[in-house]
């Protein structure tokens, strides 16, 4: 071990066992969809050891929940921590569960130690972070920035039917311990503790990511329409074909996109072919494209470029072309305050740290709007998440949980809520709905 | 019009417009599938005349039906003329029922002009050619060639669910008029009239199309497999996309093939993209590539260089790549001595022809395989057809009824038969199956 943790590793590590316990798949993974009976489990779970060391706990109309842990400093906003107990459906141990887990080791630790806190800390398990069995995805957390849940949203469906106002009343009926609060409320900030879910740390052997913010992400549905026409009749001079035009276009865009630019992503990861007849030209060929980047200006360019090349290939193939921008979500940056701080407490605990940008959307990222948040990373194996396959050496986990204990240890005497905004009384634009993370 | 036909034009008018009601859509078109309650209708219809011309109706275990004229020597094999009944459920008024109702009009007018031929002239409605809604096309003319149907063919099901066996007898027993034949026999020849479906003719402003062969097809499945990644998070040396192989690879294919051989036809009418998710690497692309070529070398050539050309590409991008020839289909080449009657026929009637190769499967390719064999093609508009638009102009359908007719009498008086194969007691390969045309 590299260093002597603060914090109760082998408790923390047991209950992430017991936590993979719910919801398990056979394979080693973990299917707890948010808002199933899984999740309620969970939630019920960490109810009741955090009731049994005299924390208060709360739910807001979201189902976020809150396990408070009262600070010095009577009204002073709480210091956020935690992540989120959802998983996708072939999810495995530790995305969310890590955060959520090792935040509650913190409050434990601070209680073992009998330290008390000038700010109160406080564990947060956001709602439906990943989206999977209702869109959008991080839903509690930006129903907590936004103060509202739409009853737009409250009357959509997941994927096996179910509105989402009854499965919110449900999840938050199965736990009457936890007394209801408002959606939003002011905070001093927010700390959140996640698996990479990406190989850099893994590859540079860092155990601690600080994660400066989240790179811009936005989606293209690209519909390129020609003429189906006879594979086996229609010369090249006749051919209208969608399917060309799609490849020739891309081809381009593959070759140049990431290759110039390391920040950059460029996915292709949908495409539909219609009518799909293996002895027919396409009419029509459907396809999305993720673009990704920590800044903006570049996630201009890179939509620009997309945009004229593909144009030049349908037209080059006679076909016309729409690029719809379906999902944009701007660039987000940390707060340089709690960017220091994580750095420092690595700093003096001797774990190496590196500053990155995260590539997936978090809680976090909605929450920096409203408030100051950052990120900590420890490495997962092969980058791999989303998968039953996710793993996290031990020894990361209690590393990360002792960096989140002394950052928010630290961070809970600055006067970090002085500084804070209120709780914004517009919504967010509207165009992150139906994302996952 | 161009000539004064020696068939009765008005008579084979009416009757496309009489069949073109059978199975008509509201879209002007004709969903006529292979051994539906429609194409009974159209069986019944077509024996109904040919009983009251006089003529002999039969029909095989295939349900092929034969509608004979008796010709001048006695136990001479039959000279085949006709074509297929069967649409596709989005098929047109012309495609196959054009040479079915000529061959119709041949026969009638002989009859009418009381004309005596040499050979029998017998008109064959092939089953199932387009293989829309049973599996393969051109059945009923495999099953002929081959001799037999083989018991997984006949306990194969079609899209709506019931068994090839199962159709086969309801269609049989529907038109107890016709006699059972053997499946398999001798003829001396088989002429197929048949709109292009193609627009070289209407192009070039020629009635007449002398089809010398058809085109040589090969379909190609081509499975690459990577592994699935955050689309945000995987930086491209840690990718193995899939998708971008498939799209490198089959630019520089869309690039060469056609560009460079203009007899070369190459398509990509369908792909599926897993596990498909907007904001995921792909783990794994399949597509199948549909490449024709009159020529046998070039055809090979074409495969080598697709072969080749998307192993580099998948190798350049970290992936796997399976590539399994699914089907294929020789060049065809027909009989020189008909194709010879053809364009003498044609020259001698005053109208334009030129020789050309289809790009399209059909019955004719497998009756070549047994006996001297060609087909003659009409213009189509725009070369459209399986859809409703599929149009041809009238004075076209006579045309070509009137050269079939003039083939045929002119062939029928030729001692084809003495070198006409007898029917295969070998199999035809089995890699023709499941393939529309």
């Amino acid at each position: 071990m590299l260093i002597t943790p603060s914090i109760n590793g082998t408790r923390m590590l047991g209950r992430l066992d017991t936590f993979a316990e719910i919801g398990a798949t056979a394979d080693g993974g973990v299917d707890r969809q948010s808002l199933t009976e899984g999740d309620r489990r969970a939630r019920a779970a960490i109810t009741e050891i955090a009731l049994s060391r005299g924390f208060t706990v709360a739910q807001d109309a979201a189902a976020n929940l809150f396990i408070h842990r009262r600070g010095g400093h009577a009204g002073t906003p709480p210091l956020l921590i935690g992540s989120h107990l959802d998983t996708q459906p072939t999810g495995g141990r530790f995305d969310g569960a890590l955060g959520v887990l090792a935040a509650l080791e913190v409050l434990e630790s601070l209680e073992d130690g009998n330290i008390q806190t000038a700010a109160p800390i406080e564990l947060v398990v956001w709602t439906n972070e990943e989206g999977c069995r209702f869109a959008p995805g991080s839903m509690g957390a930006q129903a907590f920035i936004d103060g509202t849940l739409s009853d737009t949203l409250l009357a959509s469906r997941s994927t096996d039917g179910l509105r989402l106002a009854d499965e919110l009343a449900a999840t938050r009926e199965a736990l009457p311990q936890a007394h209801l609060c408002t959606l939003g409320k002011p905070i001093a900030g927010y700390i959140e503790l996640h698996i990479e879910q990406a190989p850099h740390l893994e590859r540079a052997g860092i155990p601690i990511g600080v994660v400066t913010g989240v790179q811009g992400t936005r989606w293209l549905k690209v519909s390129v329409k020609g003429e189906a026409g006879h594979a086996g009749t229609t010369p090249l001079s006749a051919r209208r074909d969608p399917m060309r035009a799609a490849n020739m276009g891309l081809a381009r865009l593959y070759e140049t996109i990431m290759q110039t630019d390391t920040d950059a992503r460029f996915t292709v990861g949908r495409m539909t072919v219609e009518p799909g007849s293996v002895n027919a030209i396409p009419s029509t060929v459907v396809f999305y494209i993720d673009i990704r980047h920590p800044r903006l200006k570049e996630l201009d360019a890179i939509e620009a470029e997309i945009t004229v090349t593909l144009h030049d290939a349908a037209t080059g193939a006679g076909c016309t072309i729409a690029i719809e921008r379906v999902f944009d979500m701007e660039p987000a940056r940390f707060d340089n305050t709690l960017i220091n701080a994580i750095e420092d407490v690595a700093k003096a605990r001797g774990v190496a740290s590196t500053r990155m940008v995260s590539g997936a959307f978090h809680d976090a990222l909605f929450i920096s709007r409203v408030a100051p948040t950052a990120m900590i990373f420890v490495p997962c194996r092969d980058g791999i998440s989303h998968n039953p396959r996710e793993f996290v050496d031990p020894e990361f986990c209690i590393i990360g949980a002792d960096i989140l204990f002394h950052t928010a240890l630290s961070v809970s005497e600055m006067p970090l809520a002085e500084g804070n905004p209120t709780i914004r009384t517009t919504a967010i634009s509207n165009n992150h709905k139906g994302v996952g993370t």
